[in-house]
């Protein structure tokens, strides 16, 4: 694999099932520019074409510069899994059916004649915080982007950890409850059917059918009255009782699982993003009061909690960062 | 750190609450000899008086034969955690009261000035198994001991993982039922608290006590009465369906903890061993089998679910594996 230079660019691109974000991220992980367009789920020809609009956006800007057309030095796409990070292969993404064995590193590769490099969004954000973000300095980076599903990503020295076919660190996917609710996955009690937006709506909407009172309902962004995670946050914000007591339920369950990763992993830092993950910014300290409870590490609370640098352009900074990785070699 | 030459043998000695036992190991990881001491776990000079004793016996025997007593090379200790795997000191054993933040390393590198390495039984077990045994041309490996607990190990590029501060792989305290019985850590649901020897037991006992009829009490070794998990085992081989049905329990709780493990870190290998592990044995299948239920990864049926190498001499094995280590490097 080609090494890339220390300075310079990067395209960042961050593929999915609706739009592909790309943007130009310089050597210390900031995004100077960036674009958005339109996906192609269903057909893999006019996706890839998607891609190629967007990395060409990025590049028409850099264009005007003509000191930055020569110093973009690499294309890293973070995509939705499974994939194979090794190969650059997507392998057949759910919410991108027109993608089946596609080898989109070799394809994005062809059109620019730079290095590409792919991975899952889990992986490259969670490299993007160990290298420029609030993982910065630690060994042991774990990650998770908590939004409409759970994401991780675990990062050892600056590199993804992949495991045996780069399918390592679907953490979101860890029971914490054989017996409880059933997962998108087809799981029982994974902490992504207890955690993840729509676990934290479920509940809300299912307090809310009880009888019990909330403004909840008033804080809806459209017409549309079901609850969503957003309006559990909004309400949270404005002093919403019921909001709050869902939210610390949330805590605990995210408690009971970063118990379990602290004790098989003790990483060195533990960051927290994605938009459910930033909701619970406020009750990160009480995660951190009962982790002893639900860990057998007597060090436990030394270890940072930390939001996220990265926000809705983790995806971005995230592709970016995998042309900073050291190359895999096996 | 010393670095221990290649080809030599090294004295492995496993420390317990009870017993010394020691061995001496050559550079295949065979255990050429071995030996016991009785433990003293209350009084900190008593205990190394113990395990230099086992040491000495282990010299002994080498000093008949002039050409091993020059090609010991290195002491490996495996003792119970807490303890730093850096330093050597063990911190604050539950079955060794005796040594609270004792430095292990440093006093045995006095006696004998050959270096000595420390490190706590599933972390040791899951080396010699990476280097010698199971694991071996692995490069992820987790390993699980199933006793009176559950220990567990995770070697990357035969290293031992030990996390931020060598606190890590306690996997055996990782919960599946936040719900579920109180392990003896204090935790709920842990897979040692439903699947280690007394849980076993445990639920056998139950059945019996719900009036289910069984062969299992026929088993006792002695006059006890109350059942044991090597009872169940020996009933199981007798052909009991109830010691069956506890066992095949077994397995499902340990299938949904391994779903974790392989979406968490998707190891190259899985190693079970203990007494109560390769009781299990028989239902390896069943676990590989039902794996797919319980994890994500679209391709965890293909990781070599086997059989440890090292039975109950696991700790001495470890021991000397802990000197086969490159040392750690902070």
């Amino acid at each position: 694999m080609t090494q890339i230079p220390e300075n310079g660019y990067i395209i960042g691109v961050d593929v999915g099932g609706t739009k592909v974000a790309a943007g130009l991220v310089n050597s210390l992980g900031e995004i100077t520019f960036q674009s958005r367009t339109p996906m192609v789920a269903n057909d893999a020809a006019a996706g890839l074409a998607a891609v190629i609009a967007a990395i060409d956006s990025v590049r028409a800007v850099a264009r005007l510069k003509p000191e930055l057309q020569d110093l973009i030095s690499g294309i890293g796409i973070c995509a939705p899994g499974p994939l194979d990070p090794r190969t650059g292969v997507v392998v057949n993404p759910p919410n991108l059916p027109g993608w089946r064995n596609f080898p989109l590193a070799a394809e994005v590769s062809k059109v620019y004649r730079l290095p590409v490099r792919v991975d899952n969004d889990g992986n490259a954000a969670a490299l993007a915080e160990a290298l420029w973000g609030a993982g910065r300095g630690y060994r042991n980076v774990f990650c998770t982007t908590i939004g409409t599903g759970i994401g991780t990503g675990i990062v050892f020295d600056d590199r993804i950890y992949h495991g045996r076919t780069g399918a390592a660190a679907e953490g979101g996917h860890n029971t914490i409850d054989y017996r409880g609710p059933r997962c998108g996955c087809g799981k029982l009690g994974c902490i992504e059917a207890l955690a993840a937006g729509p676990a934290i709506a479920r509940r809300a909407a299912a307090k809310i059918a009880d009888g019990r009172s909330s403004s909840i309902l008033e804080h809806a962004s459209g017409p549309h009255a079901h609850v969503t995670s957003e309006m559990v946050g909004r309400a949270y914000a404005a002093g919403d009782a019921l909001a709050k007591e869902v939210l610390q339920e949330t805590a605990v369950f995210l408690t009971v699982w970063l118990g379990n990763i602290v004790d098989l992993l003790e990483p060195d830092v533990i960051i927290i993003g994605g938009g459910a993950g930033s909701m619970l910014r406020p009750f990160f300290g009480e995660i951190r009061d009962l982790l002893p409870n639900w860990c057998v590490n007597s060090h436990c609370q030394e270890i940072p909690l930390v939001a996220a640098h990265y926000g809705a352009d983790a995806g971005i900074a995230g592709g970016a960062a995998l042309c900073r990785e050291i190359p895999i070699t096996t």
